[in-house]
């Protein structure tokens, strides 16, 4: 058992998610992880490609299934992973549970936090596999499913360290009655609900599935995981690290289990609706969310689809930001449930530093800015990474066919390195406050409106209706005015949307920094949960206390 | 504004929350509230019978409605509540909630303190009324809408006073990027999620609405309270109590309404389906709890039926654990929701300090217990108190019609004080393993019923089994045996149920004590919540932090 070795990365975690500083466990650098990992990491990809995964300790029959596509190649990769009955996955966390649950939180946070030391030295072979099976850019596959993914699952494993310590375990209670007392042994334990289900998505296999299966571990839940069968890779490499590491110290590896399936013969509702799973951690699109969570009987956390504003009042330096709004909608491509859509621009214009600019004039520079962006050799290509699937890339190639005005067509950008890779710049279409129709829509991809309003409070009352009725993970705005900036603030957040001010720089609207950021604040549609509140946490297992009369 | 006023007060509640000691803010005995108060109380509540009521300072247009009886005189109260429609209530909470949400919870935790202490000063007043409308004894419509109630409303005060301090107003985030940095001003708001709906009961209409009155306000969310048509004039009076304290400091009554309507006219599902109600808190019969946990949208709280099981495996002092049973049983005639009904007993019988005693023994002794309590003039009437309604009387009459054995049939007993009191002493069946169809039912009311088993696996397995699919908020168990205990402590819990051991003395099954008891874990079909873990508090609210660049 390793007691308390990692007593101080904990300890520095759960102050962090208290204080909410910048912090990080994980250098989002890729060299910060030594000279010959990168060379490593890649030779160890290459050498999985076109075999059958066998990483995992997992046990089970059934037949093998993969059907990934890198879209940088457009080739399948060729990796096949087993797939598990459904019957069989939950019967094997079920037999995994009892052990796990009467393991003191304290010692499952140090074996967790060791797991995510084993997953660190994969965050390379992660970063490839990441890559060319999501096509995000290489950097932002390294950082989104290495670092920032670790990070926020640090995050969930600090969160159950301290919340599963709030009650003391025992406690003696004595109640004064007069001359004498009563005396009762009570003892409080945090029951862990039963088996959970993480289920992935296409775009971020790792990030959006760790912080889950780790809030699941934490709080003394089994977890099988349901990866989107385009993207298996990445997440089976981290359950493999994982299983690995509960196998050296004592415990079932089948606490933490891959479910491949695919998309011919999809097991997603049937591991759903299996009465023994209790707990759903799902991220992908809003049809699938809200069946998950009308399901009576499970405690559910979701993200879904959003529609992302950014509301422009009056800057300083429109040129900056310009710049900063053209790579926050170029990166990977739109692609990221943060990125920003909807660009609510009055129609008398944006104040600036040097004076008032026309509506024209601002979307002028917009799209300047971004065709600058994309068109840059050294900036372009990577920026944008890949279309993760031909379904995304037709919408945004027919994304004129949606109406309003074309301000600027996305097409394909060369990428050097890949010259298959299936690239698409983003397409700029201008309509009016009156198109609902056409920016009511969640426009997953490299497509992006600007939208013409009568003026800021219309911007901020459409932004505000938009969050409402359709969800919402960010909102940008730029206001030099205090009193706009508040009001913004005060409508947003009234229907849970954060609000990111006046961003320029090496800041992003897309970017959410463990430690410190909510992700998706799960009051509005966009989704019902969040990383890492305490709810992300405490609805995983339930408080039961005993009372036993001293002395009987 | 009070400030500070009560900052000792939340201190003790907070660090009482915590530790799980015992601790009340308010004292349970009578005597520790003054030599007039009684006099005053009883005299005052004479005053508001035949009256309209007319305490309250919230406005509203409709008519007026007023059905309570009293069940130990079995005439009206005539006693009429405003009775205002549903949109006028919704309206009038909207138009409270924005200054009361931007109001700091350091102050509201303050002011609703202050609203508490105002209630102590009724207590006397709210214990006629409890006593009158729901036939608890006077003694337990004391302690349990009194005291009782205001410790489990300060410790819903306490637990949203630490929640919404968990993260900081506002930070400074600081990311190094090489020889700069990057900085950025945040800001984390804790958003209330919208209008409250309290939805009470007959039996308990101070004690279960509380902690959700209070736990919605603390929280920044205004409150709608419907109270059972039978049991309004208790929680009427604590209503009036927080209007007036609102209103002194500055703040619209409306933040806390009262909604009373008549069982011919019921608006509860017109409130629960108001789209700006987005917290229920529901107290009641299963169906409807059931109709509320689906509703999509909302946030729910449920408090309904289950069936409380006794375990009797092994004892020390067969008569000590029988006078101890037999009051729990007759305590408020099997009306509170922690009574005990179904009592698991080996065939083989139970083994005590003085030997074996056979099935038949056990069963003896316990129906001797309950006739020596009912029948003590000194103890009998007091313990039974009346029963609320005609429904759960002829429930009870006719007990022996749903089959098994009659042991003892419940009847009536004279209660000295009011002699046309609804006064019914419990009715003792036996039936065996095999009348699921009988001991599957939540029999309400002075009902109980011994089922003999194989042994003791026996027992545990059905008592488990049971609160699974029926729900359980108590287990009672009484086992000599470390080994037994252990198993019956890991089952139950494994089903969410608390267990209290070998009880005997002044403490008995159904009581759960403020500060340290989970009341209903919300793990199991008798309810989805629990006074007062975290989740009854953060589930109100939703974390949103805003960003800005720092010199922007």
């Amino acid at each position: 058992m390793l007691a308390t070795k990692h007593q101080n990365i904990l300890d520095n975690a759960v102050k962090a998610n208290h204080e909410r500083r910048f912090y990080s466990q994980y250098p989002e650098h890729p060299k910060a992880y030594g000279e010959e990992a990168p060379a490593k990491g890649a030779a160890n990809f290459q050498a999985m490609l076109q075999q059958p995964f066998d990483q995992l300790l997992q046990t089970g029959s059934g037949s093998r299934v993969g059907e990934e596509v890198s879209p940088y190649t457009l080739e399948p990769l060729g990796i096949t992973y087993p797939s598990t009955p459904v019957n069989e996955l939950v019967g094997k966390a079920s037999g995994a549970a009892r052990q796990w649950a009467n393991t003191p939180v304290t010692n499952r946070a140090d074996v967790l936090t060791d797991s995510l030391e084993r997953i660190k030295s994969l965050f390379f072979e992660i970063a490839y596999a990441t890559m060319h099976t999501t096509g995000q850019s290489f950097m932002m596959s390294f950082q989104a499913s290495g670092p920032h993914a670790n990070d926020r699952a640090l995050e969930s494993i600090a969160m159950g360290y301290e919340e599963l310590q709030r009650f003391p375990a025992e406690q003696s209670w004595e109640k004064p009655m007069g001359k004498t007392s009563l005396q009762l042994h009570k003892t409080f334990k945090a029951v862990p609900k039963g088996i959970g289900l993480v289920i992935g998505c296409s775009t971020f296999p790792v990030w959006n599935s760790l912080p889950g299966i780790y809030a699941d571990l934490v709080t003394g839940n089994p977890v099988i995981v349901k990866p989107h069968p385009k993207a298996v890779l990445p997440i089976a490499l981290a359950i493999a690290a994982i299983q690995q590491v509960l196998q050296e110290n004592g415990f079932d590896p089948h606490l933490c289990q891959l479910a491949a399936d695919s998309s011919e013969q999809p097991i997603t509702k049937a591991l759903c609706e299996h009465p023994d799973v209790r707990l759903i951690d799902y991220t992908g699109g809003s049809a699938f969310g809200n069946y998950v969570e009308t399901l009576q009987g499970k405690t559910v956390f979701t993200e879904k689809a959003g529609v992302n504003s950014v509301i422009l009042d009056s800057v300083q330096d429109i040129d900056a930001v310009m710049q900063n709004l053209a790579f926050a909608v170029s990166l990977y491509s739109g692609q990221m449930c943060t990125a920003p859509q909807n660009f609510f621009i009055p129609e008398q214009g944006v104040n600036t530093a040097a004076g008032m600019l026309s509506f024209n004039e601002v979307a002028q520079k917009l799209k300047d800015a971004i065709a600058a962006l994309v068109n840059n050799p050294k900036m372009g290509a990577g920026t944008l990474g890949a279309v993760q699937n031909d379904a995304t890339l037709r919408r945004a190639q027919d994304a004129a066919t949606l109406g309003g005005k074309v301000l600027l067509q996305g097409g394909p950008v060369v990428n050097e390195e890949f010259s298959n890779a299936r690239v698409c710049s983003p397409t700029l279409l201008e309509v009016s406050s009156a198109d609902h129709n056409i920016y009511e829509q969640e426009l997953f991809g490299p497509v992006i409106l600007l939208i013409k309003t009568k003026d800021t409070d219309h911007s901020i009352q459409l932004a505000k209706q938009m969050a409402q009725q359709h969800g919402a993970i960010t909102c940008g705005a730029y206001t030099t005015d205090p009193v706009v900036k508040e009001k913004i603030a005060e409508e947003m957040n009234s229907v849970f949307t954060p609000v990111s001010f006046n961003f320029t720089g090496f800041i992003w609207v897309n970017q959410h920094a463990a430690f410190s950021d909510f992700h998706v604040t799960g009051g509005n549609p966009a989704g019902n949960a969040s990383f890492t509140n305490q709810e992300f946490i405490i609805k995983r297992f339930v408080w039961v206390g005993n009372r036993e009369v001293v002395g009987s």
